[in-house]
């Protein structure tokens, strides 16, 4: 079972400064979500662990960033103009209009019963463009209609010569890239699950054909170890092969790895939704985008400038390589690790405690470096210096004295904090004094203890005395490199 | 004088794989532009550059990363819908549509003479709101119009409440956000000077009334050492103080940073133009954002569910805190990062050769990994595994072997690779064999060279032998914390 459902996390969320709903002081914009001052770090750092397993530490991907705004063109060569879309019915009633396919599920919002009891009222179903229009222009006409790309893969697959001239690729190669799409989807809903406003993490993966299938298999593996990696627990994720009757018309083969979203779902088969799809994409992509005449796909591009054939330079062989297409959500899955992540257990106080056992390198914070008291300014320059040191070194740490210790590291549980670094009286080599008695008065601290702090680790709560000195090597090496 | 104009650098961008014009195989999309795979890099690096600065490093600012798409009831206070807009006019004959405040700079398309020159024929100027409007969900009604946001600074002003309660914040602080904004430009132009989607980094700083002036000039002085920090000339950086006339009407001061981005032009004067700007924005946009009425502002906000005033928690005083924003560009800074980095000097064949001078931690790629051949499978290899061992410990490294290695070194030196690292013969404790000649009759390297590698300077092209054991630490001093 996941560790939480998603209404735990959304109170988390708005409650430690991950996630909070976007325009809130103005009654927000229907599932669209900002990500606060831990959301942001996290997101980032679920986009950074993705960019380095894809693009860093192997040899065969190359990144890019491509612009939201697209040409009209590039969606209408790709499918998404004539096909990208939802059928949706008016209620001639409450004029309500909704997914034709969801009608059994939804209420209506006048008469507060299931759509489908209307149904003698509602329209025929109508093809609705899950594109975001605007205008690029002063001027209002046709031709300056551009849509927010509803996937970064376009961008991908319409800059392919560009990059394998520019970066000398041969077959196999692929090209990553992270950023917002958009969908005008009609029911968005469950938190960050379904959004309007969304990020993707895609690889284009380009191949011969005829080694799509292990290239397809080397993915799926690929990509389920990576989420194992980074903290998911092996019982919330699966893989789900599509059927044959469920491809998109130009695939040949795709699964999805479904995390375990609806823990709270009685029906175990409605807790899994999908987190990520590997696809093989065929030569679908590369083909329609060239000019000329595709038969196979029964495209005539009359409009692009180009063709994205590919030569092997060795054999001079010509062909459209085929793709295989991991697709992630960052969004997704910056959720199923903080799902993954939630535990409770008794605090000290006997009360409940939240503790988000975060991946070390996903942690929105490393490593907080607390005063004991901040009305000392010994303590506080101190704990303020070791910050500085361990920021300097690439150790994402911050200061922190908003409260008393206990509630500091109650704090810092709750949003994943992997250590604690404590400066107290020790650390300065005096005994704490007594109130109101004189400083000159406290007695020496034990010997041994000058220049040294406590690390408290997130996950067992135990305490080790460490020398400042080594302070940045302890925590590096249980950190890892992050 | 800045090392290079823009024509030089646009071609240099899309020859290496920096910057691609978007949708270029459908003739691209009026001044959208895709960053390709070094691109992605280098912007990556001067928004992590921005973020370690402005967040890692203090303990003041806080990050967060709002949603595109906002409730246009946001920029109907922040005077957005009404004011953000530019005066156009019409040309009567040739239907043209025109800044009314550029009618003397720009051509008319039909008849090929300045605007100007038609002007009998022009309509009176009228407002244009240089914000892209779109429709959220299926229904197509007025309350489903929704603007992409046109800068990021508003999603911090509507979460300052959310992030002052979830992270314990007391003024002064601040909120930093690096993310997509979009102005429907009617002269966008100058590569990625002037794009309509283009990327921010900013920065809202709260303080109290009274200290607004000192955090000003603050932030002018943290903000020209950042740009000096990573590498631009000072002769290309200076500061620009608005006057009175230039400033919004709720601003106290402006502060303009400018860089020299048209060297070419023979006016020192217009050679140059803003980078970033960094304003007093008084208590305006708290209070705008806040329900009730504002005279001060003549705003009456009926709209907003919350009041965005600050209680000083140890005096208890209520006020608007005054705002200090650092509004940066990220396109525009990567821009004069590349044209600064850019020279020339006669390379081993005499030849011009290009080295684009990066700071280190702005370079694409830190350490590029070279077998001396190919075709020696022992030196690829070899290669591949210090490439691989160098990226496990965080240093961005790639392995190349698409060409001879003074080709290789070119490519380097014209993206900006602070150095090669080369594994030859001596590195695997052999002499090179002869063509023709069989490997065991080869001469032992010279004693001391097993197990060392070339490390190749790209500014001083200064090579220096390098135990593979010392290697990590060789360069990780070079490089600094990158």
């Amino acid at each position: 079972m996941a560790a939480a459902d998603i209404g735990i996390i959304v109170s988390l969320c708005k409650r430690r400064g991950f996630i909070f709903p976007a325009s809130e002081i103005y009654g927000g914009l229907g599932s669209t979500w900002d990500y606060g001052p831990l959301g942001v770090e996290l997101k980032n750092n679920v986009k950074r662990a993705w960019w380095k397993a894809v693009v860093y530490d192997r040899d065969d991907i190359e990144g890019m960033d491509g612009a939201i705004l697209m040409n009209r063109l590039v969606w209408k060569y790709s499918g998404h103009e004539a096909t990208f879309s939802d059928p949706l019915v008016d209620c001639r009633e409450c004029k309500g209009r909704f997914r034709a396919d969801k009608t059994y599920e939804l209420d209506c919002p006048r008469y507060k019963r299931k759509v489908a009891a209307c149904s003698a009222n509602l329209t025929e179903p109508r093809a609705f463009n899950l594109m975001f229009k605007t205008q690029v222009g002063p001027v209002e006409e046709d031709a300056a209609v551009a849509y927010l790309r509803p996937e970064t893969a376009q961008s991908i697959f319409v800059n392919f010569k560009n990059i394998v001239d520019s970066r000398w690729r041969k077959i196999p190669f692929g090209i990553a890239q992270i950023g917002k799409a958009f969908r005008n989807e009609i029911v968005p809903g469950n938190f960050t699950f379904r959004t309007r406003e969304f990020e993707q993490m895609e690889i284009e993966f380009f191949c011969k054909p005829g080694t799509d299938a292990d290239w397809h298999a080397h993915w799926i593996e690929e990509r389920h170890n990576w989420y194992l990696r980074y903290g998911i627990q092996a019982e919330n994720l699966r893989r789900y092969v599509q059927q044959p009757e469920e491809l998109a018309h130009y695939a040949r083969a795709c699964t999805d790895l479904q995390y375990r979203f609806f823990p709270e779902r009685e029906d175990e088969e409605k807790q899994w939704d999908e987190l990520e799809g590997i696809a093989n994409r065929t030569d679908y992509d590369l083909s329609v985008h060239s000019k000329g005449k595709h038969d196979k796909w029964q495209v005539h591009n009359e409009h692009s400038t180009q063709s994205l054939v590919y030569r092997d330079p060795v054999t001079n062989e010509k062909y459209f390589p085929y793709v295989i297409e991991p697709s992630a959500g960052a969004d997704r899955a910056t959720l199923a690790f903080l799902m993954d992540a939630y535990s409770e257990k008794p605090g000290p106080d006997g009360e409940p405690r939240v503790v988000l056992k975060l991946h070390p390198a996903l942690a929105p914070i490393k490593v907080a470096v607390l005063p004991l008291a901040r009305n000392k300014s010994e303590l506080v320059e101190k704990a303020k210096a070791i910050k500085a040191d361990l920021q300097r070194h690439g150790i994402r740490a911050v200061y922190d004295d908003t409260a008393a210790i206990g509630k500091l590291y109650a704090r810092q549980d709750e949003i994943g904090t992997p250590f604690c670094v404590t400066v107290d009286y020790d650390t300065l080599g005096i005994g704490k004094t007594k109130d109101g008695a004189k400083e000159e008065d406290a007695p020496a601290s034990p010997a041994g203890l000058l220049d040294t702090v406590t690390v408290r680790d997130r996950d067992t709560w135990e305490q080790v005395r460490v020398p400042i000195a080594g302070l940045r090597d302890f925590l590096a090496d249980r950190l890892g490199t992050v």
